[in-house]
């Protein structure tokens, strides 16, 4: 019964805050067995590939991913196919890893980091959902060549396709249902349906697997309009399902409405919950090697990979708790820190966490 | 001399709004001829379609047009072609206005009513170009088919093209590097170069496009950080320019952060400049015939025409400063209104700027 997890730490502070979690997941005492690999930059440079087959094979072979970040402008003159952003493309497309779970969440100690208003953020806990491998992002045909038609036939042009089909759509749709199920039984489903065919047919196929949920909530919004509800009353949502595009523009709105990215975990699942967790902050390699990032992202990524692909919710929460735990105490990193809290190390951050999850199970035990 | 502006109403506020912007205007006592005709689905109702032949060609004849707003829950049941928003479709096609203009600015006094904290939004004036007649929005072939490739080969599917060619590109840039010598020489050119090939392309040619004007500043960012950005620090803002779906989404987003849509004009030109001027809200059939609507986008948007169509910036710095002026004042329509300001009407709001724009005459005379 003893699971796999392959760890990644990757390039930048990957190393630094994996190396908290691990910490973190040893604390648990929990039937886990976890192998270490090389990804992104390092890879490139002790193997020639961001994403070198052994990497690739442990990740297919492991229950579960825990990355941490890949990249560092030293590798942006690589060729495209060899630059550390390539581990992940690679990983998510060879684990079929179609749906990204990003959680908004502003917790209460902090929601005076965020832009907004305290009022309108404090308690806020989002969940977009996100199509991963599908959508614009890699429609085929794309590309260069002379216009034949348009305002300007004649004229060089470059194109892409948006294209989603039924079962893209439908398995998605599950995903978010079945999420909202474990929350508040709300889906909010983000479309430009009176514009885009692909996005008529979103709504409508949502709709469709809808008639399976009687029991959650379902209403349609325009991807216009969900930008600018966010920044009006983002409480409003709960789970928020669409596209990889508008994925994408929205996940980073709303996570950057919380103030706190570097508090800020993400999944990506494949459609038996077999999934790769990480930060949904990046590498930072102008701070790498300096001992003050914020690992609290990749400690709550962890927790994801328990609830989500492991099913041990219980362990899930007592990490949460210990978050909750220090954050309460005062313990700040940098990113994070504000007048009247103490600042503290990555690793200081990570003894805090184990610290508070072995008080709580000696309290229990 | 006298210039003729073309006046469409239009439904639910449109009237009342576009009766307040048209005195401002003949109080300014300027070579004039105003026109008025049926747009919307006022004029579905009088003559069987939202852009009436005789409405198309007096937009079509005249130097300007001063739009209010169209649309009403009660038009949902009309096929497409004949809704309401199809006329604001049709007078962008047949007048190839090309270039949407989007102000976002927090005047001082309404500060408050945004969901940023004060301090992050007072003094915002950013400027928004969107490109509205290209991109996925318009782009041939779309559709539904049966997928031939792709992650499930053989299922229904549906798709869109986006494109945009090299001289729909070169227009939009030359518009906004324009734009912006007017303003603080600064251009952020918003795209996902890193993904579509589209917005590779719009970057280059942007890039190319920037050697003709080596005294503005230009910047590029993905699309998901500007939606970030913009809520993180929008001031760093000033012109930005990008496609039609990206700035649908980003041109929302940043009106929202102001809070105060009601105050926020747009435009819409063609390659004269001659243009369409609308306020970014819409026809808000609810509150239609109460009014208490606030038609200081209107009359702003009357500025706009002024300035940008007309030639006549003096005129338009006239309306801008009297609208300054009655915000001063502690005037406010409900939609702006807050504990120790005083609520006026739709009407009191108008004569409220002409008694401004009058007392600021008398005094320079
Ligand atoms: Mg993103
Ligand atoms: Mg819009």
């Amino acid at each position: 019964m003893t699971k796999k997890i392959a760890v990644l730490p990757g390039d930048g502070i990957g190393p630094e805050i994996m190396a908290e979690a691990v910490k973190v997941l040893q604390a648990l005492d929990l039937p886990l067995t976890l192998e270490w690999a090389d990804v992104g930059g390092k890879a490139y440079e002790n193997s020639g590939h961001p994403l070198p087959p052994a990497t690739l094979k442990l990740a297919q072979e492991a229950d579960a991913v825990l990355f941490g970040a890949v990249g560092d402008w030293k590798y942006d003159k690589l060729e495209r196919a060899l630059r550390p952003e390539q581990a992940i493309l690679g990983l998510r497309k060879a684990l079929g890893l179609f749906a990204n779970f990003r959680p908004a969440i502003c917790y209460e100690q902090l929601t005076h980091a965020s832009s907004l208003k305290p009022e309108l953020v404090a308690g806020l806990d989002i969940l977009i959902i996100r199509e991963l491998t599908g959508d614009i992002y890699f429609g085929q045909p794309r590309g260069r060549r002379t216009a034949v038609d348009g305002h300007f036939p004649g004229a060089e042009e470059a194109f892409d396709t948006m294209r989603y089909s039924r079962p893209e759509i439908e398995r998605i749709a599950h995903v978010a249902f079945q999420a909202a199920r474990k929350r508040n039984k709300k889906v909010t489903s983000v479309d430009k349906a009176n514009v885009l065919e692909t996005f008529q047919f979103w709504k409508d196929v949502v709709t469709e697997v809808h008639k399976d949920y009687p029991d959650v909530e379902l209403d349609h919004m325009y991807v216009d309009n969900a930008a600018m509800q966010l920044v009006k009353a983002p409480k409003k949502f709960d789970v928020v399902v669409t596209g990889n595009m508008f994925g994408d523009i929205l996940s980073d709105e709303a996570a950057m409405l919380t103030g706190s990215i570097g508090m800020l975990p993400s999944a990506s699942l494949d459609v038996n919950n077999k999934g790769l967790y990480e930060p949904s902050h990046g590498s930072a390699p102008d701070i790498a090697g300096k001992g003050i990032a914020n690992p609290l992202a990749t400690i709550l990524s962890a927790a994801m990979m328990l609830k989500f692909s492991l099913n041990l919710p219980y362990a899930a929460a007592r990490i949460e708790a210990a978050v909750q735990s220090v954050l309460a105490q005062g313990l700040r990193t940098a990113d994070i820190w504000s007048e009247g809290t103490s600042k503290v190390s990555t690793v200081e951050m990570g003894d805090a966490v184990v610290k508070a999850i072995t008080t709580t199970k000696t309290i229990k035990s």
